[in-house]
């Protein structure tokens, strides 16, 4: 390893080997070569596109190594130390050292100039009777690589027919096509009320039609008395509901792993993520956080938020490794831009919700209008439904959400990009989009929307 | 007609009955119902796709007239005068009197209070021997349903086995597409050099590859010296070429229809459009010009642009409306967003090519990026290609290229926002975009070539 004659090397440390450590990490090394960068992972895997479990869960034939983007090895030869089986469990702030147990229970201890904490976020699992896991054959969760590989394999050994999905959130409902296209039927249950309670009522809608158009049972507002076993497989006993099933996917959200920072007596915010500023760092000078397991700004709100997504996680990781390098990055904010595909619908999401948008202080109109993802007479059309928010004050867009047979993925994208900018409804309304029959009618839905909501808001 | 006691109402007329001009002519009669409005068009058609008709050339179960949106009938129902096969011949800016014939050959006069100038654009018919349309059959363009007709009725009607496109532009494209559809054979032939000469190389290269891959002949470079008339069919003569064919479009590109403004003395800008300011007036304080015959202000140089396209026309015709109804309205620039399919690619673009930055003063700054349609190991994915261009002096993003097989068309629109936001390419790398694997990468194309980008304006 290259370094200065005399002059004492940093030492990058990084905690957590998915999307906001390993960018992080490669990032550093190609920064700056003669930065020493330790990644310390406890599962066996690093660099894999989590978010792509569900579609490789959809095809038997394709094993779950497809989804690793650069083996551990990769990593080692750029010049990275990658421990993996290595579990951290504590940070000295003083020492500044991390130490913890390796996966065969030998203790372990690194030290540090530099930590980055990326510990990602785990599924949460409900307290139900019955439901202890890993205890009960078939009740499984979807975080890292061997979750996958274990539905997969239980998918196959078990000769499962019927599961149930806890949850109807984005996993679960991308975890819903996924066991579709394995032909296996699916009933969703969620204690809480309403499907995707965060979408306006319509949009919902159109998500519950599609569900239930490929048979999918759904069971919004139940609560779940407990799980047992049945004569094959499983029962999910819930208030008047008994559902038999071969197998259950807990998808009800995931909490940050924030355990060890606590325990270091780091600063948390919203969901007890790790609180950091612009430039990602931490209550302490020395560490970084970055990724699930993070806060972030807000940047329509200017207020944190916890919304753990993968873009985020992979530039967050890029800043911390430019700001260990001591080239000073600090991020702005995120918009909340999400997107799910669900059987034949493509849903998205940016910014506020009229909910989100009254909370932080604002007075907010919305509005949802009903266009095509082609033009007039163009064939193959499918319907298309915008909700759009704004600010009755200001005028300002705060906020949209889609749902649509085509074409709802990628158009978010000029409402995010409106947000950064601050736009107000008007100055959307007035951009320059494209159009060809093919793609939609002249008037970009995304137009219609802002227009019918500027006339609620010259009210 | 409603109208207050002793008051003159006001007479509104509108000359061409497309996109801008029925626009207007609707939303003023919907703002006033008092307003005496009258438009009037030369052909018998009135608000319909015009862009759509190279889909339903495609289609020969379709008749043309699925590409109307709404029959003239519906106007008058609406209380708006249409005067269709009535051709204006003249402004007399004096008496304020719009004049000419009826398409039976008689003189008709109308007065106006206030007039809007919607009269299009129409092809360039290149002056090459034997082209002298409509003399020769086979030999057809394509601008208003007529000529939609023409070309369906002859596909039809001479057994169209071999076709000639002369020109490469959008409109050439998407015939070339129509015409493939039906099993015919196309050779594109242009005089200019290079397939769609303002696109980066790499991506008209792409461009070029899935033509020939659909054995459509190309010819770019060729100087047409005559078309005669073979044993079946036409003969074009090219320098160094011979095509049999029998059918010739001739699509090289249109022109301003602004000769009666010309007559009248009107302000004409560049390529003779007639000249406009923010509310769509132009030099006569009466007289109103909008769609495609009409200029516009390009919001990223500020400079004055011809850009017929049809979100354009129909967002300055309800300008113009509300301008003419008391209620003013100034729109910003355009920043020339368009995008077409051809075959199976998607081709977009937005704001400047290097070229017109340089020509603005800018300095100008590029890069080409190749990246996926779809994350890392999702199946179905195709290649996509985004040039993005900025100025090396302030950062700022000044336009945007892509071409792929899928999700070009909608990803332009976050590069067409963040012009009208005068975003540097730092900021825009920096936005939150949708990601989910079926939509594309972590990082969106768009973001991996603002971050290329970046690289090069820090140099």
């Amino acid at each position: 390893m290259k370094q200065n004659e005399g002059e004492k090397t940093m030492d990058f440390v990084v905690i957590g080997g998915d999307a906001a450590g390993m960018s992080a990490a490669s990032r550093a090394k190609r920064n700056r070569p003669d930065i020493r960068v330790t990644v310390i992972e406890k599962t066996h895997d690093v660099s894999y596109s989590a978010c792509g479990m569900p579609y490789n869960i959809a095809d038997p034939s394709r094993p779950m190594e497809d989804l690793v983007v650069r083996e551990a090895d990769a990593f080692r030869k750029q010049g990275i130390a990658v421990l993996t089986g290595h579990q951290a469990t504590r940070i000295d702030r003083t020492a500044k050292t991390v130490s913890g147990r390796t996966s065969e229970g030998n203790p372990f201890s690194v030290s540090y100039d530099a930590l980055l904490i990326a510990t990602g976020a785990s599924p949460i699992v409900p307290d139900i009777p019955g439901l202890n896991l890993p205890g009960v054959t078939g009740v499984m969760v979807l975080k890292n690589l061997e979750d996958g590989r274990r539905i997969k394999n239980f998918i196959r050994d078990a000769d499962v027919k019927r599961s149930v999905i806890i949850g109807m959130g984005y996993i679960a409902m991308e975890m819903c096509e996924a066991i579709r296209e394995r032909h296996i039927h699916v009933s969703m249950i969620k204690p809480g009320p309403g499907l995707l309670p965060w979408m306006e009522p319509q949009l919902s809608e159109v998500v519950r039609q599609e569900l239930e158009s490929s048979e999918v049972a759904l069971y919004p507002g139940v609560r779940i008395l407990s799980v047992e076993p049945g004569e094959k497989g499983l029962v999910v006993h819930g208030e008047g509901v008994v559902i038999e099933t071969d197998m259950i996917i807990v998808a009800v959200g995931v909490q940050p792993n924030s355990g060890i920072a606590i325990e270091a007596g780091l600063e948390t915010s919203v969901r007890q993520s790790i609180s950091t500023d612009g430039f990602l760092k931490t209550s302490d000078p020395h560490i970084y956080a970055a990724g699930d397991c993070a806060d972030a700004f807000h940047a329509v709100t200017g207020e944190k938020v916890w919304i753990p997504l993968a873009l985020r996680a992979n530039r967050a990781g890029w800043a911390v490794a430019d700001n260990v390098c001591g080239k000073p990055v600090s991020l702005p904010g995120i918009v909340g831009t999400a997107v799910f595909k669900v059987l034949g619908l493509e849903v998205a999401r940016t910014g506020l919700t009229v909910q989100e948008a009254m909370a932080a202080g604002f007075h907010p109109v919305s509005g949802v209008i009903q266009s095509r993802s082609r033009a007039h007479a163009h064939p193959g059309a499918s319907r298309i439904w915008v909700q759009m928010v704004a600010d009755q004050k200001t005028g300002r867009l705060l906020g949209a959400q889609m749902v649509g047979g085509e074409g709802a993925a990628h158009r978010i994208n000029a409402v995010a990009v409106a947000l950064h900018s601050r736009m107000t409804v008007e100055d959307f309304s007035r951009t320059d989009l494209a159009y060809a029959p093919p793609f939609g009618p002249v008037w970009d839905p995304l137009l219609t929307a802002a227009n019918q909501l500027l006339k609620k808001i010259a009210r």
